[in-house]
C-alpha cells in the first residue's frame, strides 16, 4: 500500500476549544501524527511526501472566498487591538437573511462553525499540504495503484464547501473523491470515523455521482449535532444519494458491522469504480472521545470487507485522538485491507 | 412620564464572554439598572412594577421551541458533566441544510448566536419580566398614556424569534410593538442603539404592518456584522419596510441627526399612529464600547424631536454600558422627549 505524508502539518497546533462552556485543550494535537505515522512504518510500509496539485483540485470542493478567508484570516486577526493568537469565532449568522460580513470578526462566524477549528498563523499551509497528501494518494490510484493511504492532518470531514469546523478546514476526502472523478463516472466515500462526515454530506448533498455514507455516533447528543440523522438523505438531484447510519452512543463491534453491511449493499447498488475511506479511528473502545467501542479487531474485519470491495480505494485519514490503541488500530486496518485485498 | 421597571432583572448576571477569542467580562451588568433608575429618579418620575401579561403576548414574537428551550436550557445544561454553570454555544449550524438538534449542545446552538447571551439559572426570570415590563408600558400607551418608559434590562433588539445573541433574549422592542398592533394597524420602530436592531429587523422583516428603523454604527467591522446593511429592505410583502441607517464609526451628532432626519420622513411616510424607540444609549462618546460620538447634547436633541413626532410612544431600554454619562445621557432623553412634547 502506498503511503504519503507531509510533515507540514506540524505548523497547525490548536490550543483550546470550548466544551460545555469551558476551555478545553484540543485533541486534535501534532502528535497524533507521530503515532499513526509509526504504525504505518511498523507494518513495514515506505512514506513518501506529496506532490503539488496546486490551488486548482482545493477550489474544486472550496468557495474562493472561503479560501482567501483560510489564507488571511489569521493575519487580518491579529492586526486586531487585544486578538488571541488564534482566529476564533464568536457571533454566527444563524438560519437567516444575512448579509456576507466585510470585516474578519464576522468572517470567522460566517467561515466557521465552532470554536474546534482555529486558525493559526500555519493553519492554512498545514491544510493545504494536508489535501496535497489526499491528492497524491487519489492521484495514486488514478494512475493504477489498487489503494493509498493518506495520512492527513489536520482532518477535514467536518469542513463544508465555505465553513470549517470540528478540527476540520479543508476536507481532504471530498477532495481526493472528486479527483478520482477525472476518471471515474461514480465514486462512493463510506465515512467510518465516529462522527457523522457532515462538511462531506453538505459538499456533495444535491449530486448524484458521489456516494456519501457514514457510520457514526447518533448526533443527537454527539458532534455535529446538526446532522447525521438518517432522514437526511441528499436534496435534489443527490436525493437518495446519501446514506447516514447513526448508531447509539456506546454501540460495539456487532452494530458496527452490521452498518458496515447495509453501506455495502448500498455502495453495490450505486457501482461505483472507485471508493473513498474517511478513515477515522476514533470509533475506537479507547478513544477519549468515547462515543462508539470498537475493538482492535473491528477495525481488522471492517477493513478486510472494504479490501474484498475490490474497487481502487483511497484511504483518508480523518479522526482518531491519542489513546493507548491508536497506533494499533490503524495498523489493524491496514492488514486487514491487505488481507481483504488477498481475499483474507 | 410612565415608567416601569422590574427588579427581577438581578437574577440575570452573566459573566463572561469571547471578544477576539478572548475571554472578557460581559459589558451587560446588573448595575446598568441601578444607574438607569437613579437617573429617572432624579428626573422626578414615578417607577412602577409591571403587569404580567403572560407568555401569550411573548409567543406571538418568539417560536415555542425557542421558549421552552429558554425556560429548560440552563437546567438541561448542568446536567452535562463538567459543564459550565451557563448555557454556551458552541457549534453552530451555519446557513445549510441541517435537523434540529435533540440534546441541549446542539439546540445552545441554534438558538444562541454568540457567547454574549449566556443563560443562567435565572436569565429566563429576568427575560420574562422584563418583556412583561415593556408589555406594561406599551399597555399604558394603549390605554391612552402619551409616552411610557419601559426600563427593560436584559435588553432584546439583537434577539430573533428564534435566537438569542448581543446580551438579549427576548426582543422587548418586538413585543411591545406587536402588543401596539392591537390597536394600531400601522406602527413604526425607531431603534438608535449603537448597535443594529437585527432581531426586530429580523422578527418584522416579512411584514408591511410595521417599519423598523435603525440608526447605528456601520457593521462591516462592529456587531452584529452579518445584519444593519444599507441593502437590506425587508423580504416579500415586507420589502420597502425596513430603513437601515449605518453611519461611519466615530460618527458625531451632526451624522447621527442627519440619519434621524431620513428615519422621521419615511415615518412620516409610513403614517404609523404608534411608535417605540429602542433606546440604546451606547451611541454616546462616553460609552465602552465606543462606536459613535454622540453627546448628552446629542441625546436631549434627537430625544425632543422624537417627542415632536406627536405619536403615542413606548421608549424600551436597549444597551448602553457603564461609563461616566450613562445615568446622564437617560436624563437628559426624558428631557429632551418632553420637551419635544411640550413644541419646545
Amino acid at each position: 500500500m502506498k503511503v504519503y505524508f507531509s510533515d507540514r502539518h506540524v505548523g497547525h497546533d490548536p490550543s483550546f476549544f470550548l466544551v460545555r462552556g469551558e476551555r478545553q485543550p484540543s485533541a486534535e494535537q501534532p502528535a497524533r501524527a507521530d503515532v499513526l505515522l509509526d504504525a504505518v512504518r511498523r507494518a513495514g510500509l515506505v512514506v513518501e511526501g506529496p506532490g503539488d496539485f496546486g490551488i486548482g483540485p482545493i477550489a474544486a470542493i472550496h468557495t474562493p472566498e472561503y479560501l482567501e478567508f483560510l489564507q488571511t484570516a489569521n493575519h487580518e486577526w491579529r492586526k486586531l487591538p487585544g486578538a488571541s493568537t488564534e482566529v476564533i469565532p464568536n457571533i454566527h449568522p444563524g438560519r437567516r437573511p444575512a448579509t456576507y460580513p466585510a470585516g474578519i470578526v464576522g468572517r470567522a462566524g460566517w467561515h466557521q462553525a465552532d470554536t474546534a477549528c482555529p486558525i493559526g498563523e500555519n493553519t492554512w499551509d498545514a491544510a493545504y499540504h494536508g489535501a496535497q497528501v489526499a491528492l497524491t494518494a487519489a492521484d495514486a490510484v488514478l494512475g493504477g495503484a489498487g489503494e493509498a493511504y493518506a495520512l492527513c492532518r489536520p482532518p477535514g470531514h467536518h469542513a463544508f464547501s465555505d465553513m470549517a469546523g470540528g478540527f476540520c478546514f479543508l476536507n481532504n476526502t471530498a477532495i481526493a473523491a472528486q479527483h478520482l472523478r477525472g476518471r471515474h463516472e461514480r465514486v462512493a466515500i463510506l465515512d467510518v470515523d465516529v462522527h457523522h462526515g457532515n462538511g462531506t454530506q453538505g459538499v456533495f448533498y444535491r449530486r448524484a455521482d458521489v456516494l456519501t455514507i457514514s457510520i457514526h455516533a447518533n448526533p443527537d447528543h454527539y458532534y455535529p449535532y446538526f446532522w447525521g440523522h438518517a432522514q437526511e438523505r441528499g436534496e435534489g438531484p443527490g436525493e437518495g444519494f446519501n446514506l447516514n447510519l447513526p448508531l447509539a452512543l456506546g454501540s460495539e463491534d456487532v452494530h458496527w458491522h452490521a452498518a458496515a453491511q447495509r453501506a455495502f449493499e448500498r455502495i453495490a447498488a450505486f457501482g461505483p469504480t472507485a471508493l473513498v475511506v474517511a478513515l477515522g479511528l476514533d470509533a475506537s473502545e479507547s478513544d477519549p472521545l468515547q462515543g462508539l467501542r470498537v475493538t482492535t479487531e473491528g477495525f481488522t474485519t471492517m477493513a478486510r470487507r472494504i479490501g474484498a470491495l475490490g474497487l481502487p480505494t483511497v484511504l483518508v485519514q480523518e479522526g482518531g485522538y491519542l489513546g493507548p490503541a491508536l497506533g494499533e488500530n490503524l495498523g489493524a486496518f491496514i492488514t486487514g485491507f491487505e488481507a481483504g485485498r488477498l481475499g483474507g
